[in-house]
């Protein structure tokens, strides 16, 4: 465990950027479960946007037990050894957002230049926002270089 | 939810073996955690075998608490909707393996051959095997096309 330097700072920003899907990791019947999700991070990295059907297992999940992990992962690009890729797990409590406000529509213009796909669930009842607000991560940069980070922390490697 | 064609059974049993590392849900302190593992699928799928430092998180929670979800997904190709990317959670219960029997050697020689940068870590005393025993899970072919699977109906995917 140390601070990051700089070149590990952008490292984390690119990171999170630059990858599109993430596991989301929720309480189900006490139990962990794992899914796929779409996600759109704050500029500052203080929160994490998903767009979740109601209809789908994990939003189920938040609404029992808002106790959310995010673990974003380098996607594997065949290299030797896969410990190497790059990941951070973000944890924190995930709640709806809500429709409609000032904040909605700039974060539906971002997810939309994110996932054009996606233009199709603006015109479902089931899809909506949630924010997972961020408490605290853990960024590995590699084999053996682990840091844990503070939502402050995380801000400013968005914001070097 | 419907049973598995043959053509999804071999996108299963394909997503499986050509994918290298996967998502692993465990619990922390009651939350959610999510961290990067490398795994091998037993030959059946009946279990996922993954080689654990008693060091790291995961491995701490596991010995807390067995239930284990272990996400294998796609790795992202840039496709315009990665939402279609195909990904199976496996959930089941998680224990270590036993060092040194016939079975660790056929474990290790497998596991070698598909992490050959792993040789290290048979010479370090904080890593062993463990297995998770799956117990059911759900693929998610593509957008909509949502399968929950028994341990047994994993197996015929494997051995189809």
């Amino acid at each position: 465990m140390r601070a990051m330097d700089a070149a590990t700072a952008a490292a984390l920003a690119a990171l999170v950027r630059n990858e599109r899907v993430a596991a989301l990791g929720t309480l189900r019947a006490g139990a962990p479960d794992v899914s796929l999700v779409a996600y759109l991070p704050a500029p500052d990295f203080s929160s994490i946007r998903l767009r979740l059907s109601r209809l789908a297992w994990h939003t189920q999940d938040l609404r029992c037990d808002a106790r959310a992990s995010l673990a974003i992962i380098q996607a594997d690009d065949g290299r030797p050894d896969p410990q190497t890729l790059a990941r951070v797990t973000l944890r924190g409590e995930a709640a709806p957002m809500p429709d409609a406000d000032r904040e909605f529509m700039a974060v539906k213009t971002a997810w939309l230049a994110r996932f054009p796909e996606s233009a199709v669930t603006f015109e479902l009842a089931d899809f909506s926002f949630w924010s997972l607000a961020v408490r605290d991560a853990r960024f590995v940069a590699g084999l053996g270089r682990t840091h844990n980070l503070s939502a402050p922390d995380l801000t400013r490697a968005a914001l070097a």
